[in-house]
């Protein structure tokens, strides 16, 4: 038997609260192309970016005569009426040479597109180790995995969750909980069909079971992360789907990434999460489940104020 | 056979905003009390609130020293330290003042607190016809019922959902569709026993048909209604239940607020969102339903930003 639930709603919010934190009084530089403002830049590292001026980027106040900007950092001009080839090309270089001088590391070779917004025409497309330091949109998919059989000897309340523990070995978050499946969305794929990659990647769900993920939601957060030099915004939205398991099937880890799966309550679950015991985008994700299938209610003092702060930033 | 659906994301968008219009140059006025802003009220129905400034209401910068509200509508200096009792007996006296006047209309005799936000202590009651003039945050609960059997005849796609039609004699919105039920939430009822009540008298579902809703979301909106001095600030959030509805029963128009009930599926309600067929808030509450339910996916061009467009103003 376990203890008794220690969760509030006041806990959950701190973790939803952490993947909100703009720091207090960092000077941050809009990234400005084609007349959009794509991302902010933390100065230090706005500095590496531009570099000699010679490469992608440069210093100035706007690119459409609009001074409003400020100080900002612009595509350099020679790029501005390029193709999107020679755009792509040049960004390229730029983060080759981020590489050679060690600000960018742990090099992926996968392209992400810039984009204002998840529709619109990218700006340019950057080598996913480098997209950090831009502090533009981001995008990614969470796959909530769980099972309504009634086993869970808890009578009404069936409700269970597939959590994963990330590896010991992973570069980020080490040892913390997280989805079945979850991945960041490249260009050139679907956000369905990236899921049903991802589940049969991480977890080892056939593709039979994974089409059966269902879009159900989408959360969003802005915040400041790493310290000094490393300090960079992520504004980013989570595309999140749900997959109903069936009863008889087990997750497994595959690609080295989780170390094991665990079927969890929904109280365990909410315990973990005011723990802190999660990925912090994951249990925003989590507790957006959560409010969906009715295990939180408005009966709870801040509920309103949870469910409005999960989507954070700008959700598009 | 029905036609081919033609619903659009661009169109449910116009749903959306359609809600969230603030008109243009509109002249509004915060309402302070306590040190919060509770509403803004446009200017003309300012100046029928406070009347000759002996009611329960005045003109003045701010009640707490600061002074950057500029021109704001204040409780009265008399009430200000006075008990939540007074204040309620004071505001009820303008209110009746303001019904002698003709500007309120449509009396209800139902109190509803006045609230910064939904969980903090109420600043003061006031009576539900003269609630919407303050432009101050309303609390409402709506509930999505559902059949989800596969006796749609469609296949895979059996999600169906139970739709009103909104009678011809509403003094508000006659004839465009709505949900099974939903109401105001007032004070000193609980969310979840609002929806069994409203279950119960707007479409007949027994008790314990109704203790199955579901909370599942909440969303929210604001914007101007109306003309003139009729013009006023909406500042909602509504709680959103859903309810499975077992596939034997049929909601009854019980109180004549509605007139009929119809099972529809999905492509037919969304397409009769487009159409501006459905109660604004409730083509809201709907899409939310939708989106939570996988009948809108990733890859329609506009779905985040319509996902992120739900909870508009202040969802708290």
């Amino acid at each position: 038997m376990r203890a008794v639930a220690q969760w509030t709603v006041a806990g959950l919010q701190e973790q939803v609260d952490l993947c909100n934190d703009m720091g207090e009084g960092l000077e941050l530089l809009p990234l400005v192309c084609d007349g959009a403002t794509l991302g902010g830049i933390v100065k230090a590292l706005a500095e590496e970016l531009v570099g000699d001026g010679n490469g992608a980027f440069v210093f100035g106040d706007s690119d459409d005569g609009d001074n409003s900007h400020g100080g900002a950092v612009l595509l350099h001009p020679r790029l501005r009426e390029a193709s999107f080839e020679d755009r792509n090309a040049a960004v390229a270089a730029t983060c080759d040479s981020l590489r050679e001088r060690g600000v960018v590391t742990g090099w992926r070779d996968e392209l992400v597109a810039v984009v204002p917004s998840y529709d619109a025409d990218p700006a340019f497309l950057v080598e996913r180790a480098a997209y950090p330091l831009l502090g533009c949109k981001g995008y990614g998919v969470h796959v909530n995995g769980y099972v309504e059989d009634g086993g869970g000897g808890g009578g009404e309340e069936s409700l269970r969750l597939w959590i994963g523990t990330r590896a010991a070995t992973k570069q980020t978050y080490p040892r913390l909980l997280d989805h079945i499946a979850a991945g960041q969305q490249p260009f050139g794929i679907s956000p369905g069909e990236n899921v049903v990659k991802e589940c049969g990647e991480e977890a080892g769900v056939p593709e039979a079971i994974a089409r059966g993920a269902k879009p159900a939601s989408a959360i969003s957060y802005r915040g400041v992360y790493g310290e000094g030099k490393g300090e960079r915004v992520t504004n980013d939205v989570i595309m999140c789907y749900d997959i109903a398991l069936p009863a008889n099937f087990t997750p497994t880890p595959v690609d080295g990434e989780i170390e094991k799966f665990e079927l969890m309550g929904v109280d365990d679950v909410l315990d973990r999460i005011c723990a802190g015991a999660f990925k912090p985008n994951v249990a925003l994700v989590t507790i957006d489940f959560l409010v969906r299938h009715g295990a939180l209610t408005p009966e709870l003092p801040g509920y309103l104020k949870l469910v409005g702060s999960l989507r954070q930033g700008s959700c598009s």
